[in-house]
């Protein structure tokens, strides 16, 4: 899919303008052939896509363990990249634990967790999750000692000229995706018709053909499930625009469809095994309830009835990484990338990968110490 | 304490920069003769204070019920400040609704709830309550429709030339204050110290003896007690502040000393009555259980030990009316005064009598209807 010039050892700490300018220049993508970004596969081989879920940058960042868990979450990412070499990389929210940053411009945490992927010159797209853009929450203890560590509020400090009142209210969906696009050629992310707003991450991407751009092989949407500074749901606003936008470029329902977003829906409710071993299922952990979105508005409806949607992926449930069948389609958990949030399982990321001749959508799931699991054919 | 030349009808509209600038000549405040702003007594008559608590201007603004329940806040105020005629008027905290503000700016909400006190060129001063900051909460029915309700979201209308994804993410205390104060010479209100930041209303006024501005009759204090932005409590730090302050100040603590914050603190769970009539509170309504600050960092120890110190007036509690004894001071709630925020119990504000020779503070809570009860000697 694109021609790698770069080879740039992976930065672990934040990436300057000048470590940017490099990249761009070293990186060279494939040429974009229509107003929508396009993919394309590489000749002669399948589409490769490394899922990274639920990286949590900034998480309790004004003690060592924070910065040691980004730390950390960047060798994972890492290992994945080098073991797998993905042809492109979704991140697929909560990215950053934004109510845990308590600083003004939290994209710049968002940077470092975008940093493996940009760094070898693989493009990605991102979608939100809930802990995206959320105000910072002061932990109680700061205010128990003999006063607020004033290394955390900058309006105490005279030379910072931003926000002056320590508020810390998050940096808005749109802000970080105007970060995300705009800090690289090598972003595929997009805010979105603003009509969705404050939905933001809701866009499809064309994977082509590799003899012909305008021969689509599949299609890639991505949807923002809210959470965060609103409700943690896919509205029906949102379903109208899939479903307007799926029979504009596809109207026969001819190529395949593949869906992203962060916060399970409450499908993944009902068909959520008991018994992972047991079950139709396929997949390694199983640790905890499915957390779905508050609603369900005609999403799923649209999703399950409609023949080419092979399969939905989420995070946010960091104690899942099956894939279980739902009515003709699959809906699938990634697996917790990030050493931030919740939990202890071991980190990985999903893999899919897209074959065009016959068309077949395969995942697994490769962890940090290499070696790989839960392979599944979503297209059988 | 003040000369009032101004003879305006109370606007229930909100106030254009015309009506701010006849204001500001009509009103003639006394001088202050420090750099803290000082009150007087005036000549030969007790200081009268009324506390206009939980006003929740600005909620459900995007439906009649919203507007409406302001314009009844409004009369409300107008009544009791009609009936009363106090010299000051002191804004007890939850002055907005900001969960419930769709725009970015909510001190245009804050402007009306303060309107009555300013076009009768009294004086006030404000203290922060747990809603007066907090970033909007998208109403979820909002998403079950067809869309998000366009007039609501800033960003797809292109004459919007402010924040531009309609995140609202609230306007911070320092906005609020910054506005408070601005505004108007009549405003008494402080930002703070910043080493207290992001607590922000807490300062303490002087009200002086009529014939002597050194010489101080009462010092009033002003706390932040937390919430929205941050955590429900008064820190460590806002203790210390006191002690420093009320050292400095009253180093003999002679002169009696009043305060002014918006959560009950937890002492008054201790406190509260569970019959109102066999108990020696002094007050109307009992309704329902303290909702107090999460926790107790120093404060009520320093105000209990301390002679000088004759109540604490909170707000919070809509269901909650009384004062109560407490160790060696009296613990009162104000009155609901907005008809914005939860609860049908009928509207009033809570009233201040502050006699010089031999001092007293003397309370009473003035009703919507105009009736006044629940009268109480807080320095016996």
């Amino acid at each position: 899919m694109t021609t790698r010039k770069c080879r740039m050892i992976v930065s672990l700490t934040s990436l300057s303008l000048l470590l940017r300018f490099i990249m761009a220049v070293g990186c060279t993508l494939a040429p974009r052939t229509s107003p929508e970004n396009q993919l394309r596969l590489p000749p002669g081989a399948p589409f490769k896509i490394a899922l990274f879920a639920d990286l949590h940058f900034g998480e309790a960042a004004w003690i060592d363990w924070g910065p040691q868990q980004d730390v950390n979450s960047l060798k994972v990412m890492s290992t994945v990249l080098d073991k797998e070499k993905p042809d492109f990389v979704i991140y697929l929210g909560d990215v950053i634990t934004a109510n845990n940053i308590p600083i003004a411009n939290a994209s710049l945490y968002w940077d470092q967790a975008i940093s493996p992927t940009r760094v070898r010159c693989i493009p990605w797209a991102s979608v939100f999750g809930n802990h995206d853009d959320t105000p910072f929450e002061w932990p109680m203890e700061w205010f128990s000692s003999t006063g607020i560590p004033q290394i955390h509020c900058p309006a105490a400090n005279s030379s910072y000229s931003g926000e002056e009142d320590c508020s810390f209210r998050g940096t808005s969906r749109l802000e970080l995706m105007r970060n995300d696009i705009g800090h690289s050629t090598l972003s595929f992310s997009k805010a979105g018709p603003k009509e969705l707003w404050p939905s933001v991450s809701n866009y499809v991407l064309q994977l082509s053909s590799p003899s012909d751009p305008e021969s689509p092989v599949a299609f890639l949407y991505f949807m923002d499930s809210g959470g965060g500074s609103y409700p943690e749901v896919i509205s029906r606003a949102q379903a109208e625009w899939f479903k307007q936008k799926s029979h504009e470029l596809n109207p026969d329902s001819r190529v395949p469809e593949i869906i992203f977003w962060h916060i399970p829906s409450k499908a993944y409710k009902k068909v959520a095994p008991t018994f992972l071993l047991f079950s139709s299922c396929v997949g390694s952990i199983n640790k905890e309830s499915v957390a779905p979105q508050e609603d369900e508005m005609g999403i799923m409806k649209l999703l399950a009835e409609r023949p080419s949607v092979k399969a939905v992926f989420v995070g946010h449930n960091h104690g899942l990484d099956w894939c279980c069948p739902y009515k003709k389609l699959w809906l699938c958990f990634a697996r917790h990338t990030g050493y931030g949030g919740y939990g202890n399982w071991p980190r990985g990321a999903r893999i899919l990968e897209i074959t065009q001749h016959p068309f077949s959508l395969k995942s697994w799931i490769r962890m940090e110490d290499g070696h790989s699991h839960s392979e599944v054919i979503l297209t059988s």
